[in-house]
């Protein structure tokens, strides 16, 4: 069995800058949850200086959830420069079903070559077939009725792709994972998908692709299952959750990540 | 007595999607104050999409707070189309009293007709003053002052009008009622009425509107009420009232509904 | 000793109307911390309406974060009107370093002659920078590190400078002080730093400005060391930080400051 405790000291031992250009929503629990793992956030999405901050950064996250024309432009100016400089970014394909305008600005980061994509199995079933069949899925699907269209979506792009879920698939188009660390309570807290994209950039950096996603992602559920213990409904959990995430070490993450090959 | 517990039920039973159109200060407490409930919670904006957007939605808020010129246009593309699809939303109109271009916006939001118009009493008397005697009120004002006003908007509007304070008002121009549930801490916790304003759309979802909406406020004041038995300050109020949202079952509600007719 | 009790208990008793212009990321924790320590917040950045909101408020807090060029244009907007009507306002020039974006604006910011302006001993480095020599520093340096260019720059513009870190520094050009209180989970929590801004223009309503500034940091970091108690991680010190802002007293303060002459 893998030993995924060393990603995480690595981790946190580079305290990667992770530019973020994400949604509203999101702002606020990405910041603290990128700070509680160990990394260092800085959200910056004006045209005018994105591309120089990101010339600073050594990973950056696109998140799509509260899309405008200006973000869109910047999120491309951002992931060109950062695609330039041979540095990973991620992409969160947000409500990328729902409508024409997220499958055009999707469509286009897709031609920049994400490292990774994480979404949703909708999203994700979405995003396989922007330019193929259209609109794809916008409602809920189960993970596994995504994981063709995560291999496919990979071959396709060259990036990692996870379909989040109860358990999470992760592929590089070639081998795969799944992920079953986490809790019933993390849909209910707003954001935590999109701040799980933050830590995986965080976790790229200076480290494999696929196995630094896997790796990320048995923490982030991990801190979950940790902060369950000492919660009482969402609102709790979201706060034993930021707790979580500082407190659990690369020993517990080695021995509490629950990773098998696909 | 009427009981409001099945109003509750029928919210989390339909689950509806509602598309907020909200501030910047609010967007993540909404988010999670509507997942909690049992609604789900979705933010878009972009002239781009929103329209296409709002026809996936069954319920739409659109709140003023951190206005500006590509928001308010949205806002009124989105309450056109779901008014035009026959569908709930509802207008929180922040600040109003406070400039011209918040009178300008809520007077075009006013000709689209909400379904029901939620804010405090300097708010509401703002409102009702927009057309008739100028800028209204911009300071903190009782619940009583701003009943004759709710009246004259809710029979002018044809909305519902909820006035928000120790206990609150709601009119539909013919009846009316009083709902005394809530907490002192309450109003010193931000975006907690935006919030509401969210729940309310959620509950008006295939219901009756000033049922719908008396049960809404009833709901979120009876969680403020069991979350201050925890709270020791407003801190720990606002992670307690999001647990006691999703804690609160139907049963709890017609139990602690505190509903007068007035 | 001084006793920075009664600066509390000033700035609750005026509770003043603390106009915020500030990044995405703190809005809400902003508001939250200003509520809790007895102000009254409000965020507004459009220019239909900054100024005529500027003119209700007798504080403006400024803050370059997740800046873009319309809220910069904002920012000088609300920053004149207040000179102009002689209320104070206080800059937090976030991450001035980073680009040249925020050092055109910043410069345009400091010929509007800030009250205060806060930030950490890189921002002030750079800051001071401007116009002299460059770019200024990115990285992060001790508080020491900064004080020859917090005077200098106080002396240069006029206003009262802090540093914030383990141990503040703050200074008019003339005198200055040092500020001991805080805690190590407080640079772990986003947004503390940009809401301590909005504290400080609370506190500086009425009372002279480097003995309101030293209060206000002192304040600040004494409800950070009373939070620390109820904590075990930095999710739950940012629910017990907003507690304590609400529950120490102006005599908790006088007992609690810890501040020398520098």
């Amino acid at each position: 069995m893998e030993a995924y405790g060393p990603c995480l000291g690595h981790m946190r031992a580079t305290a990667p800058l992770v530019h973020n250009i994400t949604n509203y929503v999101a702002m606020n629990v990405m910041a603290n949850v990128l700070l509680a793992s160990g990394a260092s956030p800085a959200m910056v999405h004006a045209r005018e200086e994105v591309v120089e901050f990101a010339g600073l950064a050594q990973a950056l996250s696109v998140n799509i959830g509260t899309l405008d024309p200006a973000w869109s432009d910047a999120m491309q100016m951002a992931a060109r420069a950062m695609g330039a400089a041979g540095r990973p970014w991620v992409l969160d394909p947000v409500g990328v079903g729902a409508t024409h305008f997220r499958q055009d600005i999707c469509a286009r980061l897709l031609d920049l070559k994400p490292t990774v994509i994480r979404g949703n199995a909708s999203e994700i079933l979405a995003l396989a077939g922007i330019g193929a069949k259209g609109r794809g899925a916008d409602s809920a699907d189960p993970v596994e009725a995504a994981e063709v269209a995560a291999r496919d979506l990979a071959l396709r792009t060259g990036a990692t792709v996870a379909v989040s879920g109860p358990v999470d698939f992760v592929t590089d188009g070639k081998d795969a994972a799944r992920v079953a660390n986490g809790h019933a309570f993390m849909p209910l807290v707003t954001a935590l998908g999109c701040s799980l994209n933050g830590v995986i950039a965080a976790f790229l950096v200076g480290q494999p692709t696929l196995r630094a996603t896997v790796a990320a992602l048995a923490y982030f559920g991990l801190a979950g299952e940790q902060a369950a213990h000492r919660a009482t409904g969402p609102g709790s959990f979201a706060v034993a959750f930021v707790d979580a995430l500082h407190a659990v070490s690369p020993d517990d993450l080695t021995r509490g990540a629950r990773v098998i090959a696909a």
